[in-house]
């Protein structure tokens, strides 16, 4: 437990890198122990303590019953394995062993604070996803086809070469054994080598002892100017916020810092004092300061900065000395009266009758109404879903996030620098623990996550929750007065939730499944603003929300991968559109004219993926689906899914920057649809992030000219929001409005809307004799009467 | 009882209009019995036995103890009246009397079935309501400035004179007294009269008599053409579905229908015979058929067609005859395998430690989380909201529906036609009993709705339903390892909800409150689809749903009325953009370049009335905002509340079309601004509907060049959907994606996020010990863990 608690924080402030040296190295210290523990301590739970006997009543008092237990019953998943399950503890020490076995020449470090730049080291160990060839071949007949050879993907920083590079390996096949060889993973990319400045973040003192050295000759000024204490001494009042890109196409590794107050919610308190470094190379002694901001005087180094400050010619802004004496207002700290009834706690989400999705612990397989998936998990993007099937019909055999992308603007060199795309901080790496109650109701189902990276082997016990919610509203419901025409459909959705928390700001990702056949897919933000120092001169950029604090304009832009299968692996891109007319019909005569203004609907299949690069048509008159032209419904149409836009359906307003060149060119467009190729797994890469002008992954790439008639076709989607930051944004984002999604919805897939078949309905009859109750068929389902089990009380591990 | 039963079931099929003679019949020869006893049966539940104690556990069983009870506790409206209250009973049969009164010269016919068009009848009373600066006058200082004088509209049929006319009147002051007056109400109208022609649908048996006249020499034809039995005679199995508009400007009456099979969703059982009718004057028997449209082939009258039918001329349609087997699939009766776990109810929400939002039933006054407001409801759109107050400070003075525009497209004279305008079918009217564990959770708190139309006084007990939403997400939280920034705040929403159904489908209208400030309407559509017979030449307009029936496209546009108070009543238009600008920086050097390409606000007050009918910028790239310029927050910035689209954030695809030529012009925008004034109360009017060419209320005749500069402003804002119907729409239209809302949202309103307020939250600590619990403050406010209430059986009475 002591492992994942220091792991999860040691890895939450990446962009907010030495703001607590003596933490850090506190953290640093006990990584290797926790990393030993984590090799021998194997504890998943077993399935069969994890899964209720379904649903009966455990005992009777006073006529109540006990209601059943809240665990969830087994499932009965289509495979007996996980194909795109994350590499079990075994199969990671092992790799781990025969990585660093002396015939593997791989001369590798050991990660702890001592390992340097310089160094040799293991940065990423993952399960390689089997190609979808295999793997539809395998769940076809998992009885009679052997499951696909499992491979690992290794990544390896060589700091030690004399040309330090990244590479990535494919370590197979598994487990380790005579036969398992290492051949560099090269054919998902799009440039052979990885430059080294592009490199992650990793746990060492490099840079925070870099960093305290050049922090250390300003201690007197930024006292005296900022009201607070350099870094690296001392009681730190300070900590150093930096900016992204680090490199244009890995010819340098050159970083923007600002200084912030060392509080809760930091982001918050930004002091206006900005420093760039170059850390180009794998010499620290090398790395230099670049230039120092402040009141929008520039200086090429400390000495000079100094010089004026103590000759009297630096242009001081006013002391923000009377700011220090309260800086709670960020924090999460509640304040103000407590609100009429508050004291209760709201309305609670109970199964009386117990739970009705499956899970299969193990397998990390969940069945609800008709629905079954498996889930995977990885370090860059966290929570995928795989093989979702409806009646056992597969509708997707993919749903993942890519890349997510958050650009700023503004007048000073953080924000007019920042472009961040936090795959590169591994938002699978930063998913954390779920808070019981608070991030998802009372009785979900919790599912761990394992990440082995440099921060070694890292399982999160309720990284993921698992919860069936009533929307509150009918599915369906119609009042009539023919007999069958008057009842209603209960609305239920299963969500499957993960909140990854990238520094300052949480995307909670949901997937939200419906009865009718939907897929919802909705990312909600909470979390810091990362805001800037406030002048007037900042007004075209964002809104002050505090004394000398500003919230800065920025767009988040998040990709997902849907590799949709629409009856089968050939579909086709249907582009629907209105438009007007003017018509005429003979049966209208000159009461009205005889012509007709009306819609009319245009149909085309687009059918060269380089025309498949799309935006939402003007006042959403018309939109995407993916449909099987070969297979029609029962009424002659072909049975398609389509895309349709839900909450803030945006794509990036900035066009051009070099800070996202070529790195994110997803960004550009609402959707695009593309040919699903083992070779074009996903649309960035961790790398991505810091090689805007020669990325890893340039998504344009994959716009070929080829045909996408009856082809396996991805739907790359993008969510987002243009964030215009109030005072609301403080302390934190609320979900209620920083929201954005998109449906994936049966369009002529079915003969008719399934969710007809719903026993958790009603249908009316009106009475013989006016004034009796109406009778009703609400198919033996009733509301449960029992008394739940109390609650658990709240614990958090970390 | 059987009062609310029969009159609910009169009012449904409006648009289905003489399916059942006979039941039509009975209906109306049961109405003057029901307008009788509503009359004598007073029966408000009075507010202290609806109200529980707050809270209190009642008796202790094993251990565990009874919840409190589940209704809400009293509130404390800031005033002791709703002004906006519908009229209660005995003030509606005082005015009725007084009407009726022979002094009054009114000569009002007994509205039954033996009513003619060429009676004088009252069509509808409600209640009218005050001028605003009288409200806000009276709110200021309830215990001191008297109430304002209360008025009721009252709307007559003039049938009986010379040239019929409609007037709406003003009776006042009330309760009816010796100095109580009657005055034309003709300042909230852009004409001077209301033509007869335009007049709403009222019970009588002319229509009936008229139509079935029409049909009975066509009995041979239908039966061997459409396989169904024409209406009028026994058992029958047609039914009439009509379009609208019925007129230009007044000059006539006209209405085509369609053959539908008389069936449960007759909607989705169209036939392809269609039939024009002159219906002018009060005279049925001058009222004529003018054509008959069959297989493309047109007829100017009877005989013609019955002639081609029997001399072989007549192009046939296949039989239908196979079709008539069953019927059932239209029909919402279950079909299909029951899913897994389906027969177990699904999970339902308890405030097991009781309801936290406050109710006063009598003033239909509603208090949650710091939230108040009073209820509305009149017979054209239903449910309105009234002195929204946060914090007891006021936020919209009125929020309320005032339109619902529906839109068709075809290839045949029906849908070709069809542009509905809901609000002259009564959406208030057309309101039914909610459907208690399917409609709305089981513990929401139902509140009554009162009409008093031609149909009588009709009080549905349960029109309304308030209750607390947990959203299953947190409104804030973060993962911070800094004391005092690791949290979360649990998300939860009051809604408000009302449906109506008319005809073929079903308008959920949800207002729901949110912790921080926001308020979100949401409006989700299911019931029928408006079918039409299908054939190949058909597609360009929908999409085929079975053998013979298609969906149509059309566009649903629902304008709502939002007088926004920002801090006062005086507010500006706030117009933000977004757009790409290219900048040097001395502070960047070569290594990108010194410009950087990035977002740059533009912030704009839109001056004139005139350049505020606006549309959602593309990409969404900025928006639109009432503010105070007068009033700012702590922060400099002027308090405003931003209109943020939801789903679906649409507006009218068709522009110029004689069937909504001016008498919707609010459909063209998404949303638009104008100022506030007591002569333009509403958008739109139930006649609107029937007067395309010359309606009661154009739109645009409120855009006159005012400055709306720090005026009194409302916002008119749609939502909708361009409905392209898919095989999923059959039985009824889905929820899931069939929704469309948009959000008011404190902009800079605040001077920080107010839900930071919230005690149903938590605040962790990380643990001194690694491996130890976390700390954490739960505010004292933990899961209540008791035997809920049995969930009452469900009753339904119509």
């Amino acid at each position: 437990m002591e492992a994942r608690y220091k792991l999860l924080k040691a890895g939450v402030p990446d962009k907010d890198l030495i703001s607590k040296s003596n933490k850090m190295l506190y953290i640093g210290l006990t990584f290797a122990l926790v990393f030993l523990i984590s090799h021998f301590h194997v504890q998943y739970t077993p399935a069969e303590q994890f899964t209720a006997e379904p649903h009966s009543a455990i005992f009777d008092t006073e006529g109540v019953q006990q209601c059943p237990s809240a665990l969830p019953p087994p499932a009965s998943p289509p495979a007996p394995v996980n194909l795109w399950a994350s590499l079990d503890l075994e199969d990671a020490v092992q790799i781990r062993q025969w990585l660093h076995a002396p015939e593997r020449k791989l001369n590798l470090t050991q990660v702890d604070t001592r390992y340097a730049s310089s160094d040799n080291m293991l940065y990423n160990l993952e399960a390689y996803y089997p190609s979808k060839a295999e793997a539809l071949a395998y769940l076809g007949s998992p009885s009679s086809v052997p499951r696909p050879d499992r491979y690992a993907r290794v990544t390896i920083h060589h700091g030690a070469r004399l040309e330090p590079v990244i590479k990535d390996y494919l370590v197979g096949p598994l487990p380790v054994g005579p036969q398992t060889e290492m051949h560099e993973l090269t054919s998902i990319y799009h440039r052979n080598d990885i430059p080294f400045h592009a490199r992650g973040i990793a746990i060492n003192n490099e840079i925070i002892q870099f960093l305290g050295g050049m922090m250390a000759p300003l201690a007197d000024a930024t006292k005296e100017l900022l009201g607070s204490v350099a870094v690296g001494l001392p009681n730190d009042t300070l900590s150093l916020h930096p900016s992204a890109p680090f490199s244009f196409d890995g010819e340098f590794r050159r970083l923007w810092f600002q200084c912030k107050r060392n509080t809760a919610g930091s982001y918050l308190q930004p002091l206006g004092f900005f420093q760039y470094f170059d850390m180009s190379g794998t010499d620290p002694s090398q790395w230099k300061l670049l230039k120092i901001v402040y009141n929008y005087q520039i200086f090429h180094n400390t000495e000079s900065f100094l010089e004026a400050f103590h000759n009297g010619t630096l242009r001081r802004l006013p002391s923000r000395l009377n700011d220090t004496t309260d800086l709670s207002w960020s924090s999460r700290k509640r304040i103000g009266l407590q609100r009429d009834l508050d004291h209760l706690p709201g309305p609670r989400s109970v199964s009386f009758a117990g739970l009705r999705f499956r899970v299969d612990r193990k397998l990390q397989y969940i069945s609800w109404m008709g629905w079954g998936l498996y889930l995977g998990f990885d370090r860059d993007m966290g929570l995928s879903l795989w093989d979702i099937r409806m009646q056992n019909e597969r509708i997707v055999y993919q749903l993942a996030p890519q890349e997510a992308l958050a650009q700023y603007a503004g007048n000073d060199p953080i924000q007019a620098n920042t472009a961040w795309l936090d795959r590169y901080f591994g938002m699978g790496a930063k998913v954390g623990n779920l808070l019981p109650g608070y991030d998802c109701p009372h009785e979900a189902v919790y599912l761990p996550a394992t990440t082995h990276t440099d921060f070694g082997i890292i399982t999160r016990e309720q990284a993921i929750c698992v919860f069936e919610h009533d929307t509150g509203r009918p599915l369906t419901r119609h009042v009539g007065s023919v007999d069958g025409e008057f009842g209603a459909a209960r609305g239920y959705v299963l969500t499957i939730r993960s909140i990854s928390t990238v520094g300052n700001y949480d995307f909670q990702f949901d997937y939200m499944l419906h009865l009718d056949g939907t897929i919802e897919v909705r990312l909600s933000a909470s979390g810091y603003l990362q805001g800037t120092f406030w002048d007037s001169a900042q007004g075209a950029y964002g809104t002050r929300i505090h004394n000398t604090t500003m919230g800065s304009v920025h767009d988040h832009v998040i990709n997902f991968k849907i590799d949709l299968d629409v009856a089968g692996v050939k579909n086709s891109l249907l582009h629907t559109s209105t438009s007007q007319e003017e018509v005429t019909q003979p049966w209208f005569d000159d009461d009205w004219g005889q012509t007709v203004v009306q819609q009319r609907i245009t149909r085309e299949y687009i059918t060269n993926e380089d025309d498949a690069l799309l935006k939402y048509p003007s006042n959403f008159q018309g939109g995407y689906a993916v449909v099987n032209k070969e297979q029609t419904n029962k009424w002659g149409v072909p049975r398609g899914y389509a895309i349709q836009p839900g909450y803030s359906p945006i794509h990036n307003t900035v066009v051009g920057s070099k800070r996202l060149l070529n790195n994110a060119n997803w960004a550009r467009y609402n959707l695009a649809v593309s040919v699903r190729k083992d070779s074009e797994p996903a649309s960035s890469s961790m790398w991505n992030a810091n090689l805007p002008g020669a990325p890893l992954v340039d998504f344009h790439n994959f716009f070929d000219g080829e045909n996408i008639t009856q082809e396996d076709l991805v739907v790359w989607v993008n969510v987002g929001t243009h964030h215009l930051p109030s005072a609301e944004d403080s302390p934190n984002t609320r979900t209620s409005t920083a929201s954005s999604s998109f449906f994936l919805t049966p369009l002529n897939y079915f003969d008719y809307d399934i969710s007809i078949d719903s026993t958790n309905a009603i249908l009316l009859t009106p009475p013989k004799e006016p004034g009796d109750a109406f009778t009703y068929d609400d198919y033996g389902v009733k509301p449960a009467h029992c008394v739940p089990e109390a609650p658990p009380l709240f614990e958090y591990y970390g």
